[in-house]
């Protein structure tokens, strides 16, 4: 029998919110997974877990997407595309945006992903944006992302909805672990840090936040004591 | 003395509508000028344009920037990026969205234009819609624009502050031509049609539409008796 259930694009980084936000994109969706490299750090691991996490959930080749925002690079300003800027240690107490926010990155990803779900015909966009737990970048806020589903509407043809479902965007990181096991999220196939290592590296903001959650919620992350993937 | 002007992005594909628009923005910004190959099938030629009006503006090398939106051809969905879909005759009395409907394509422009300006600091994002004398792209209406503003507006640090422009937006492809010349603007060097040939068709959309435009302004266009480039 044909799914019959509606298609819904995920936004996938390869990193622990992306795979839970999948999990739950695929309770009442076809899931179509689409990934970005942006002259990210940490491209070639997060390609990795993207594929790894596409076959987890059986995602058919032609519902999935790799997209090259090689100008997201190009344009710089952000130290996870500019190897001149340090990636710096984690300072989470901070309220200045950090040097890692990338301009405007999930206005591209969104963008992209809008043209492909109208393509499609998919009835939503999900995204595993985090704005309580996390850096503090303006593209992560719900305010935007609201924003950014007023955009879509206008300018896409009168038939195509489209609405931005961002299911962990009010969750600690704690909740988003919790959140993960109780579903079997493959979580050992993520992978978060800014650095591209062979192992995390431990001290930057995504690996900070990564482990406060996994400690917080009694949980042993599987990469913890990863060697070399 | 160094030029004190707020910067300006402009979206510049190579055709009329953003080379007049360029002479616009010039007016008070200095110009940073951006342009998008996205699979289009006439994407050589617009390469060409964009060169020659970037060069006619003297537009320094560290104010251009090509971006590569591969994706957009790779989701396809469009006469004008999907070699199996033939361009239509032009039939600008319909009200259906035409074919050649790039979905989403101004949000993917957008979005690049976004984060180049949030770098450069620039305190606006040109771009030559236009809506009343058109095909009818949903992403070239004002409301649009609007909606896209105030995403930007929640999606960027605090400080940026970028407004889209859109000067051609209400004006006739006739008024668009008087307005390039009575500029000075480099029509010579731009090229509208949808196709990729020596010269223009002069039967899709576009190449009606410019010619329309002429002949309402009594001006001769300079593409009118063009041999190869």
């Amino acid at each position: 029998m044909t799914d019959q259930r509606p298609i819904a694009v995920v936004l996938v980084s390869g990193g622990m919110d992306s795979c839970v936000t999948t999990a739950i994109a695929g309770i009442d969706h076809q899931v179509a997974l689409m990934h970005a490299q942006y002259g990210q750090r940490s491209r070639q691991k997060e390609r990795w877990a993207f594929d790894a996490i596409a076959d987890h959930y059986g995602v058919d080749e032609r519902r999935r997407l790799v997209i090259d925002l090689g100008h997201i690079a190009d344009i710089g300003g952000s130290a996870l595309t500019d190897a001149t800027m340090a990636v710096p240690l984690a300072n989470l107490s901070s309220t200045d945006i950090p040097i890692t926010y990338v301009p405007f990155r999930n206005g591209n990803l969104l963008s992209a992903a809008t043209s492909w779900a109208e393509v499609l015909s998919a009835s939503a966009i999900f995204v595993g944006a985090v704005e309580a737990d996390s850096s503090g970048y303006p593209d992560c806020r719900r305010e935007f992302f609201d924003a950014y589903q007023a955009a879509i509407s206008q300018g896409t043809r009168p038939e195509t909805r489209i609405s931005i479902e961002t299911p962990l965007i009010e969750m600690t990181k704690k909740e988003i672990v919790l959140k993960g096991v109780e579903m079997g999220a493959p979580l050992e196939l993520t992978w978060s840090c800014y650095q591209d290592e062979p192992t995390p590296c431990g001290i930057c903001d995504s690996c900070v936040l990564r482990a406060r959650g996994f400690r917080a919620a009694g949980v042993q992350d599987p990469l913890a004591n990863l060697s070399e993937r």
